[in-house]
C-alpha cells in the first residue's frame, strides 16, 4: 500500500545527469542499438528529474510547459504504455546538455517502476538509446548518462554492443550557454571531418586517460571541426588567458570549463560537479 | 598547490560500497582477468573508505589496526608503488561483505590519483580484480562494487571480458552477522553443486530482473548449496514467518533482509541502503 501511495503522489522519480560531450565521432548502423558515437564527456550533477504517472494518453511536460519529445514517446511505445511524463531541469534545452537523452532514460527507468514492466538496467538503457537514435536527437548521451562520472565511449551503441571506460576522477564544472545548435542538422550533414577529428581525439585520450588530456583533446577537436561560434571561441580564449581550461559543448553554442575557469575569466557561469552515480531511481 | 595539500592531509579518498552476494557460480581460468564468477548481489551504502599516502615501504591499517592484505599489496605492486594504506569500515571482516574487494579497488582508485599513474577506470578495476583472484580472496566483488546498485554478473571477469547488468531499483538492506566463513576454503573445495545451483538462480533472475526474483533466487540457492549454518537458517525462517524476505550472504555466516525484515522478526540488525554510485573517488 505504501508503494501504491508513493506511485500516486509521484515520490518515485528518476534522476539523470546532464552530459556534455567534449569530442565525438558518429557511427551509423541500420540497427539503432549498434548505431551511436565514440567520444568522451562529463556527466553533471545538474540533470533532469522525471516522474511518470499512468494516463489514458501520453502527455509530456517539461519545466511546467506541455511539449512533444519524440524519443520519450518512443520509450513509452517500446514499453507498451501511455503516461503523463513530468520533467524538471535547470539545464538549457537544445544547448548540448543531453536533456533529450536524460528525459528518455529517466522515462524508461521511472516507467519500468510504475508499470512493473520488469526490464533490466541494460534493457532500459537500450530502449532509451534506440529511441534517441531513431528520433535523431542523440547518439551517445544515454549510455554516458547511465554510467555517470567522466565516460569514455570506446565503441558505439547500447550495452550489448557499446564499450565504455571512464576517467577515474571528479571535478567542478562551469558552463555558459549563448544559444542553440541543432543536433539533427549537424549530424545530418557531412560528418567526415568530425569523424577524423573525433578519432584522433579519442586515441589521444585513451593513451592518457586524465582530465587534463580530456580537455586538451576537446579543445583540439573543437578547433578541427570548425563549429566554433564567435562568442564560444572568445570565451574559450578568455578562460585560457586567465590560466584555466575550457572547450565547446558538442553540440551547442555553449562553453564549459573545469573548476573556476569561466568565473576566473570574468564570465557569469552556472556551476555544478561531475556526477559519479549516473542515472538513478530515487524514492 | 591546493592539490598537494589535499594529497598530504589525506582529503582525497576512495569510497567503495560493501557487496553481499545472494548467489553465484565460480568460473576458473588461467588468466585471472578472465576468471571470476556469475551471480547477483546488493552493493551497500556501508562500505570501505581508503586513503593512500606515499611511503618507502607498504603498510596497511584497517580500522586503526596494522594488518596484511595480499590483494592490496597486489594492487600496489601492479601500479609499481609503495604506500601507507589506511582503511575504515563499519562492516564486519570475513563475513561476506566484500571488504577485501573494497580495499583492493579503493587502493587502486586512490593510488592512481596520488601517484598520477594515469590508468583508466577499467584498468583500475582490472588491477583490483586480478589481485583478488590471485590472492584467492574474491571472484566477483570488485566488478560489482565498481558498478554499484544491484549488479547482475552475467559473464565473469574484469571489464574487458565480464558482462554486467543490474536490477533498476533500490532498497533498504538489513544484515546480521554471526561469524566468519573462509572464502578460500569454500572456493577451494568441490564447487560443482554451487555451479549448478548458481546457474539455475541466474537463469531465473535474468528472466525476471526484479528485487523479488533476486530474493527468491537467492533463497533457493542458499538451500541448494547446503551451506546454511543453524543460526542463519533460523533467522531466514524467522524473517519469512514475519512476512519479510531474507537470505544468506555468500560467503559468510551472515543473514540479510530487504527493507525491515530482520527488525520485524525481532533481530538486532544493522541497516543501510543499496548504493547506486558504485566506487567513487571523493575530494
Amino acid at each position: 500500500m505504501t508503494e501504491e501511495v508513493d506511485r500516486e503522489n509521484g515520490n518515485v522519480r528518476a534522476f539523470v545527469p546532464g552530459h556534455i560531450t567534449g569530442f565525438f565521432s558518429p557511427y551509423e548502423h541500420d540497427d539503432p542499438a549498434r548505431a551511436g558515437s565514440r567520444g568522451a564527456g562529463l556527466t553533471l550533477s545538474h540533470g533532469v528529474t522525471v516522474r511518470v504517472h499512468p494516463a489514458a494518453s501520453t502527455t509530456i511536460v517539461l519545466n511546467g510547459d506541455p511539449t512533444s519529445f519524440a524519443p520519450v514517446e518512443g520509450v513509452l511505445d517500446a514499453l507498451d504504455v501511455t503516461a503523463r511524463v513530468t520533467a524538471e531541469t535547470p539545464l538549457p534545452v537544445g544547448a548540448g546538455f543531453g536533456v533529450s537523452g536524460a528525459m528518455s532514460l529517466g522515462t524508461a527507468l521511472a516507467a519500468n517502476h510504475v508499470f512493473d514492466t520488469n526490464r533490466s538496467e541494460n534493457e532500459l538503457i537500450t530502449i532509451a538509446h534506440v529511441a534517441e537514435v531513431e528520433a535523431g536527437t542523440g547518439l551517445g548521451d544515454v549510455v554516458a548518462q547511465a554510467r555517470g562520472g567522466i565516460p569514455i565511449r570506446l565503441d558505439p551503441g547500447a550495452p550489448d554492443h557499446g564499450v565504455l571506460d571512464g576517467i577515474p576522477t571528479s571535478c567542478r564544472v562551469e558552463y555558459r550557454s549563448f544559444g542553440e545548435l541543432s543536433t539533427v542538422d549537424i549530424l545530418g550533414g557531412d560528418t567526415e571531418q568530425i569523424t577524423t577529428a573525433g578519432t584522433r581525439a579519442l586515441d589521444r585520450l585513451v593513451a592518457t586517460p586524465t582530465l587534463e588530456a580530456f580537455m586538451a583533446a576537446s579543445r583540439a577537436f573543437a578547433r578541427d571541426v570548425d563549429l566554433l561560434a564567435p562568442r564560444v571561441k572568445e570565451a574559450i580564449e578568455a578562460v585560457e588567458a586567465a590560466g584555466g581550461s575550457a572547450s565547446m559543448v558538442m553540440l551547442g553554442e555553449t562553453v564549459f570549463a573545469i573548476e573556476t575557469g569561466l568565473t576566473d575569466a570574468g564570465y557569469d557561469a552556472h556551476a555544478c560537479e561531475t556526477h559519479p552515480p549516473g542515472a538513478t531511481l530515487e524514492r
